[in-house]
């Protein structure tokens, strides 16, 4: 039996049910909620709703968007020659951060995982393809997450696209901007070193 | 300027203005619900409305409450005779989940702070001296924060209500059970010394 009124342990379990919130960050959050102004509560539950409503996959990259297509994929201003390929919408996001990219995208949503169950035909592949097929595109760069199913996934692509005549690139691997070596683990460590430049 | 289309920002920003979560937080928390079945969201969402519809104060003992007077003040099982005075209604809950008091509860809902012009007649003392007025009452149980404000609001009540002729008790004020001594601050330590009893 729980000592809540059902509102509020229905408010606790459907925010427990977020990850990185357990049920004690729920009950605090919830009696912050209690003590705001009804308008600002359903103004975060307005703008849930509206996010599920309005955000969709753009049918040719498949990040997340309000209009298909996205406004990437639309832009103008960007190089439509290169196609950096992602695990998921927010890398989109946390490359477009850097403001350094001007390409398009392409996002894969997830990893080969045999163990999960997780195949070639559940992921974006064969779109990634297509577009690739209809010509125009002169790289591709791999940008998946540094992890074994990533490494899997990369190698996977590498030789599906060779055949077509494009170049195939990765982003590099190294020690993090403003981490110190000693704290960087061996694998890191070595692939750093695997990729020294020079000095210019 | 942002990267993000306008319902992911806004989102974004309902949920960072949630103690606690930060903007990098909500944008994972954001990036999880676009991954969850539109019926999970919008349970989400309701729930949070229905909070604020469903829950108000009670008119006896202010805590939160879906009925007016709430079950606490209404039930036949409680001890109608001791009052455990607290500051929110969260400490309400937690005191119930102890299992341990039976009696009933009054929320001040804050502690005098003069420096934040908190005074006297924004909390509610005024009910709470007329519940004791009303007679019935034979202890008075001071359960407030062991903080300088919960310090100065205790003598505050305790002076109020010794005129009442009604036990005046407080909380213990010691080390956290599981706790290790050599972690105790020096206050805490010099509180549980203070208030050493007899081992039984």
């Amino acid at each position: 039996m729980t000592i809540y009124s059902p509102s509020i342990e229905r408010a606790i379990e459907a925010l427990s049910s977020l990850p990185t919130i357990g049920r004690k960050s729920a009950q605090r959050l919830v009696f912050h909620l209690l003590r705001q102004p009804r308008e600002s509560v359903e103004r975060l539950a307005h703008a849930l709703i509206e996010l599920k409503a309005n955000v969709r996959y753009c049918s040719v990259c498949y990040t997340f968007t309000e209009q298909d297509p996205c406004s990437i994929c639309t832009s103008q201003s960007r190089q439509r020659s290169i196609i950096c390929v992602v695990e998921q919408p927010s890398d989109v996001f946390a490359i477009e951060r850097t403001g350094e990219y001007r390409g398009l995208y392409h996002v894969l949503h997830g990893t080969l995982d045999p163990l999960q169950g997780i195949t070639a035909e559940q992921l974006k592949i064969e779109p990634l393809l297509e577009r690739l097929r209809d010509g125009g595109v002169e790289e591709v760069i791999l940008a998946l997450n540094p992890t074994v199913e990533g490494e899997v996934t990369t190698h996977y692509l590498a030789k599906l696209i060779a055949p077509l005549g494009i170049t195939i690139t990765r982003i590099a691997r190294g020690v993090p901007v403003g981490m110190d070596l000693e704290f960087a683990d061996e694998a890191t460590l070595s692939r750093a070193l695997a990729g020294r430049s020079d000095v210019r």
